[in-house]
């Protein structure tokens, strides 16, 4: 092969993964079916059946990357499937069903895979996913899973990216940072959290945190052209980002862990500021036992900004790169 | 990691691929979705929509299995693609959707992965099929794609592994054998046959050629159970299967090569007997260009059996299994 190579986020250049995939899902094939297509976080397809839109997803899971080989098969199994729930809880949506593909290295036994299996079955059953089959073929070195997952949600109603309104008030449910410690493996995405958030609320925009608060805010604010601004007394942040106990924290500051940290899979949207209060109580009520912060707002001006006690500076923290 | 490491087909278990797929699929979660699960070229799925049910698959590409790293990449792209296309074919039905996953190694340029990316795009530009996004993730090593596809089918004609009957005649598309010449990179999905046979005949079973005729023929009489018989001289042997020429034909002979080598991505179906001289002639009338053999006949005995000028004989050869 001859030609550039790929330039590695930890060369400096963070963003190649987001131009790359800007560039290649510019001129895709497309037909009738298709309501939103590549760049949010499932695509939203039209069959023509009264009052439903279908979701579609991908997610991927590599070893050394996602997980190392010394993690519980079950865990690698639930976060593989887990990922692609929480995509689905991003727009709104019920996830229906699963096909898994799994390449297996030379090392792996049975009993692992079983054990992957077990997990992701697991986690399909208890949010009602059918696993309908999937693939095994030989992969050598490392371990990769692949899960497509169909969602349904109801016509018009996917809450995409796209959606941020200027005035809107910005939430995040749960705490932030630090979940290579551990929570990364074993979080719970929320899907009745975020179904019932679309089926109450005019939500404007609304994704899940995989690549960290900071670069996925900005995807929002880029999708939706229009810029924010946090407070940084308001970012939730988790246990684990303050003990930095997680490999990848390494120096970071607690907040600088919740903001640029990946792979907390919560929730982050935007409101109408109106709504904010009642949304707020509702959400206690019916989900007492998970935080709900709001973290700013959504402005019409561009950049992101964060408030703290020496005054308001653009943020300087970026996500977390799937090809790092 | 404990425990027994997978059987590998070279050691001379070959059922191993299925039967670890068997095991693992045994008590999956399941839903009221679920027409067809596990176990077939694709799942069908009811979602409620008059007179539609959908089909669900996904199928991988890994390099140093199914491509290598000095084929052209726009072939991969074709071939990752078109091997899906070709699951939706085997079941009669119609694809529409896609959703493409790219393990990227190091070692591959941006150059390369736009070669894919417009293979597969072209083809799926072909076959009336949207694109609408997917993942880039790092894979160190070897390339890997895993494409995940959405299809339709009219509701309760998605022709499948397990209707084979007594006495059908057995078809396939094409010629076999020595694919890995380079056909296999380049190969044509019979969509627009398979639902020709589907929406005019009384199709029994179908299934399209991945593993081989012997192993795929055997899926079939396996999910029928039933048995079948095959004549030798019926079957139709690619040039490259004579020549010998791909790497993997061996010292097999051409009759061999086309009863065992894998990625032929023709269709074998079954049809009556009685619709077997209309469906010849209807056939020449629509697809001039392809030839189709019939090769045998279902039996309600089980077996699976060879008759040449020496008598008959239970066929030796295997297919090719994806985790060799």
């Amino acid at each position: 092969m001859t030609g550039r190579k790929m330039s590695k986020p930890d060369s400096g250049s963070f963003m190649s993964e987001f131009e790359l995939i800007a560039r290649l899902t510019r001129d895709l094939a497309t037909n009738e079916r298709v309501v939103v297509g590549a760049g949010d976080d499932c695509a939203v397809l039209d069959f023509g059946l009264p009052h439903v839109h279908f979701l579609f997803k991908t997610d991927s899971l590599v070893e050394g990357v996602h997980c190392l080989a010394s993690d519980a098969p079950e865990r690698i199994g639930h976060k593989v499937i887990a990922r692609n729930l929480s995509d689905v809880a991003a727009m709104g949506g019920s996830p229906e069903t699963a096909l898994v593909t799994l390449g297996l290295p030379d090392a792996w036994t049975e009993e692992a895979v079983e054990g992957i299996y077990r997990g992701l079955n697991a986690t399909a059953k208890r949010f009602g996913v059918a696993v309908v089959g999937g693939e095994i073929t030989a992969s050598r070195e490392r371990l990769w899973i692949s899960v497509a997952l169909i969602g349904t949600v109801a016509s018009g109603k996917a809450v995409l990216r796209s959606g941020a309104r200027p005035g809107d008030a910005i939430f995040v449910t749960g705490a932030l940072g630090g979940s290579s410690a551990g929570r990364h493996l074993d979080f719970e995405p929320r899907v009745r959290e975020g179904k019932w958030l679309a089926d109450r609320f005019s939500i404007g925009a609304m994704i899940d945190l995989s690549d960290g608060l900071a670069g996925d805010l900005r995807h929002v604010l880029s999708a939706s052209g229009v810029g924010g601004e946090v407070a940084a007394s308001m970012i939730p942040i988790s246990p684990d980002a303050r003990r930095k106990s997680g490999p990848g924290s390494g120096s970071k500051t607690p907040l600088s862990a919740a903001l640029s940290d990946g792979e907390d899979f919560e929730l982050l949207f935007t409101v109408r500021p109106s709504d904010a209060v009642k949304l707020k109580d509702d959400w206690k009520r019916e989900f007492p036992d998970l935080k709900l912060s709001c973290i700013g707002k959504i402005t019409a001006a561009p950049g992101l900004f964060i408030r703290d006690r020496n005054g308001v500076r653009s943020l300087a923290e970026n996500g977390y790169s799937h090809l790092s």
